[in-house]
């Protein structure tokens, strides 16, 4: 084929891998002398997981966390044996043998992946996994009272190899919610029936909740992807997206005119307007209509109307037409608009921008300094 | 690999291409003596336009728009010359030749694109093109002074072989709204200076506004997904898509139990809850938190608390116990519950809901009497 596809693409999304593992190794100190390992499910929260793990691999993590066994057999093909990769959302039957072909540690949730876990493990030889105990999400994990009637079996040697006594904490984005505590008491007193463990609390927040969150390892996610872990304070992870949308159109236009779907907005005065090939098939959520902003030559340009499928408009009335002209790239993400402010801008959490974040970027992932890699 | 995909998959969308067929056709007999084409921009839209398109292909569809260039090249693999691919957001230097290549038909969208074309068509011979004249919507195609100052160059016969004068309406779901007209008149005023030309003013809803939209052809896209295109009237279309999510765990709760992040949800007496496998991460939108519902044997379950990446937590208290539990699916998407009623949970439009569908999930096809294909 002719052609750079960087050349034709409609929108650019730089990830900065090397950012990545600067935000890990930030993350790794501030747990010491916890052990740090790294979230990389769904897809690497949207960033490329194939990409992402081995760079956190080569930076010294060796724990590595999937929501789906599909997701831990994609990431096995990239991180070879002995990297452990934990399955959050743990076996069920018919499903349990390609934890052991693949080398997938799952994380139990309740008796019966317990006891499907046993089962494979029977059949197929000794099987390491995780338990997971709920203390307050209502989500995934053994209930306190299911826990209280196993714990004296799961104690004695058996065929499970366990690896580790993992629990998740509900709040740990609101440092004086009160549930952190008590997530953490109720943590605390399952851990002394099985103190042979290694247990871990934290996911990114809760590394900044305090020292006696950390506990044997950590396990943060969005903090590595830019995201903060403690809203309201200044941000200490590096931005690691950059989003340039291409401008396909300038156009003049006259006060009162109507822009996009809807006619939501009118102008109230004379303008001119740009058009950029991103849209909310992109994962450029509808929810920022109206409200999000985009930035050229270091000037804030604001979204206006509604945001179609395929396609934004920006009124860069006030940029130099030399700079503002098709061909040219408006920033939607970067250092300037990170995805919190995104998600500010769109009623969600930076999380949801990231994992939205769509399939026709044409991407670019940059090492050390900048390199292209 | 042993096992297989589907009894492992965390959640399984069903999409029934049978249905899209007899969409397309319900609408082509509607749209008579009017070509009804199809639009499969963003994979068409979210549901795998390689598989779509070519049953578009067979129940008679030759006409087909793409958004991106991209998306172009990979729909030719699938869909041999003749048939038709026009691609919304034209070309710009630098990408002119595959277009060409592909046998791809740009639509041109203002004078710049139209003088690329123009090169590239010099350069590499005879160069069918689609000219796109914006009458209300501001977002891409000639504005009304440009299209006057280029009609009488552009009706004169030369390098460009047109395909079709279109336009776009930023109204039509709203019948009622003035644009409509405006945009007609308007329209109808431009064909007067390039009568030759096939033009197309419609899609989805546009159709229904009445014969005298529909023109030489019609552009529908979400209508053949399943989006009703009339909001507010009963839906013509067929649902499209079935989306199950398995039930990963079942847990008996206290009253006073607080449910996810943030803890938004607490129970107000004692009650059964199932974890499914789907969450944001899988385009399931954070914005449906606390709002949206499932489906288990036939009886609606409410969402509770917020969405998470992976998971969402569903009230089952209501429900036998030998259906609501691990291994089995509440249904998220189908036709009790259809795109549009889902959107409407969540603030936004059945487009976004269907281009937000995720990567994660287990895909099935299926064809005619519901034979998988």
């Amino acid at each position: 084929m002719t052609g750079n596809p960087a050349d034709r693409a409609g929108a650019i999304l730089e990830i900065d891998l090397a950012g990545i593992a600067a935000n890990w190794r930030l993350l790794e100190r501030r747990s010491r002398p916890a052990e740090c390992a790294a979230v990389v499910k769904a897809d690497a929260y949207g960033l490329g997981a194939a990409r992402v793990a081995p760079v956190l691999a080569a930076a010294g993590c060796r724990r590595f966390f999937v929501a789906t066994i599909e997701e831990g057999i994609a990431l096995r093909r990239v991180l070879p044996h002995p990297a452990e990769i934990a399955v959050f959302h743990g076996p069920w039957p018919g499903c349990a043998e390609e934890f052991g072909e693949f080398r997938l540690v799952p994380v139990l949730n309740d008796p019966g992946q317990i006891a499907v876990w046993r089962c494979a493990v029977a059949r197929y030889g000794e099987g390491p996994a995780m338990l997971h105990l709920d203390t307050g999400m209502a989500r995934l994990g053994l209930t306190t009272a299911e826990f209280d009637g196993l714990a004296d079996e799961l104690s004695r040697p058996g065929s499970i190899r366990w690896r580790a006594l993992i629990s998740h904490l509900a709040c740990s984005d609101e440092p004086e919610h009160l549930l952190n505590e008590v997530q953490h008491k109720r943590f605390a007193a399952a851990r002394r029936r099985l103190p042979d463990l290694p247990a871990s609390l934290a996911a990114s927040s809760g590394i900044f909740l305090g020292s006696n969150f950390h506990l044997d390892f950590v396990r943060p996610g969005a903090a590595l992807y830019g995201v903060n872990p403690q809203p309201g304070h200044p941000n200490p992870m590096k931005q690691i997206v950059t989003l340039k949308g291409r401008i396909l159109q300038i156009r003049e236009v006259d006060r009162g005119q109507s822009v996009g779907y809807g006619a939501t907005h009118v102008m109230g005065s004379p303008g001119r307007l740009a058009t950029v090939a991103v849209g909310y098939a992109d994962g450029w959520l509808r929810s920022a209509s109206q409200r999000t902003t985009g930035r050229i030559g270091g000037i804030q340009v604001p979204l206006l109307g509604r945001v179609s499928m395929d396609l934004v408009v920006f009124d860069v009335s006030g940029i130099d037409p030399s700079l503002a002209r098709p061909g040219e790239f408006i920033e939607l993400l970067g250092e300037a608009y990170g995805v919190d402010a995104a998600a500010a801008d769109a009623g969600t959490i930076g999380y949801e921008v990231l994992t939205a974040l769509g399939r026709r970027y044409h991407r670019i992932y940059r090492g050390p300094n900048g390199s292209q890699c």
